[in-house]
């Protein structure tokens, strides 16, 4: 056995509504992101068991991956981004162990067929709907049609600019969901509607902020940090689902905050 | 007006087959690439004309997506790559204008919008039919079915790789295009079969130099670089359409010639 190694970038989603189905590659969201460059990198090796950044680990949805491919692998997982708090590492972490696994064991599988899988296994373990589709793609990823490449459809939001994010504390995505989604799901389609209107990152900004306040999600913490970054004119909102706030460009930065700095990943989830 | 500058990759088919209909989105070819990190930079302008490598220039795909989106501007194209050797130039100067109109002029327009503005102006100009839409995405692009994003289907080989490139000479697309294309057609359906049942990209080499065999394009003195790749161990195919041999990492150098090396562009078209 070789060794394969992925980068995955981290993903922050700004809005989304939520879509169960009995099938996984039909269940997703709707939504709208921006894949960073501050990512995950995964490596497989011989042996078995999930390591995160150097200490054991049970990530369901990478096991998921790994019997839904019949690869038996040692999955070593590393990111500097914050975990459980809305950056899509656990989505990342199946999407790298797919694309790895697919190459060290010679599956075949095409990038579809590698996204499907890893997207499959996400939704199967409840720890995200639409990340992986997002990362898989780049830039700054719309959702407009739930589920794996089959089922969904994506657009982008023509840009390449730096996001700076600051995290406050953790959120579990899975708590979220299994609560009444019903005005959270009303919001996020309203959102969807007016960015597809108009897809331009201020629209996308100004439409996340809205669906943060009207899904009812914000905490005073993250509420403070985002009218902080209004106020000294930049643009934030809440990362959805973690305690998080983004910003365009500097505007945690410029607003007196020590946030983390990274560009757009343009390229999306690949082999390195 | 501000300027603005997009980076569009170069692209090199390997096999195709050609999908006319009325309706410019619908058009396009099923088939499978490389995009490659060496491509084309298109910045715009206050002005009107088009330049390629500071010469004033024609480039009727340019013009259409300039007038398709009531914009007016100089537009000034740059590539090191070579002209009408297949490696997709014209597409890219229309994509790229497309994506730096769309940011002067704040038309709001989706990525998926933009590529179907270029893909449509490209299909007019018949200088191409699947360039755009793989040029959009990067990698290693798998077009399933024709057109733009709204009517094609788009997956990819999960692959990252150097690739090397040698020019011998031009080729007309339009003219191949123009010829009885029943027999090219059938070889490009078989090869896509073969690649979607194993998207490696051993079989896209191997299935894209059979492709170059059946449908009678290749030129004695391809063929001969071809097999002296092949001969030294290496990968190398003919690139649709024009007079260049492409291969896997070092295959053609290792042969002894003197080409240029560039790696796959993940990222795709974007704004720089």
């Amino acid at each position: 056995m070789t060794e394969a190694v992925a980068f995955v970038p981290g993903h922050v989603t700004g809005f989304f509504s939520a879509h169960q189905d009995d099938d996984p590659t039909k269940a997703g969201s709707r939504g709208a992101g921006v894949a960073l460059a501050d990512g995950v990198t995964v490596r497989l090796e011989p042996g078995d068991g999930v390591e995160l950044n150097g200490e054991a680990c049970d990530l369901e949805a990478v096991d998921r991956v790994l019997e839904a491919l019949r690869s038996t692998a040692r999955v070593v997982v590393e990111t500097d981004l914050p975990l459980s708090a809305g950056f899509g590492v656990s989505g990342a972490a199946a999407l790298g162990t797919a694309l790895t696994a697919n190459a060290v064991f010679d599956h075949g599988l095409s990038e579809n067929e590698l996204v499907t899988v890893a997207h499959g296994a996400e939704v199967q373990a409840e720890t995200g709907l639409g990340d992986v589709v997002a990362q898989a793609r780049g830039g700054f990823p719309v959702r407009l049609e739930p589920g794996a490449p089959a089922h969904g459809a994506m657009d982008g939001i023509p840009a390449t600019r730096d996001v700076e994010y600051l995290t406050l504390g953790e959120l579990s995505t899975a708590d979220v969901l299994a609560g009444d989604t019903a005005e959270l799901n009303e919001a996020g389609r309203r959102a969807l509607s007016a960015l597809v209107a108009e897809p331009t990152l201020e629209t996308f900004m100004h439409v996340s902020r809205r669906f943060a306040r009207e899904a009812d999600l914000l905490t005073p913490e993250v509420q403070a940090v985002i009218e902080d970054v209004s106020g000294a004119g930049g643009e934030a909102s809440m990362a959805m689902l973690g305690e998080t706030v983004f910003a365009l460009d500097a505007g945690l930065s410029d607003a007196g905050y020590d946030a983390e700095r990274c560009s757009v990943s343009l390229a999306g989830a690949h082999l390195q």
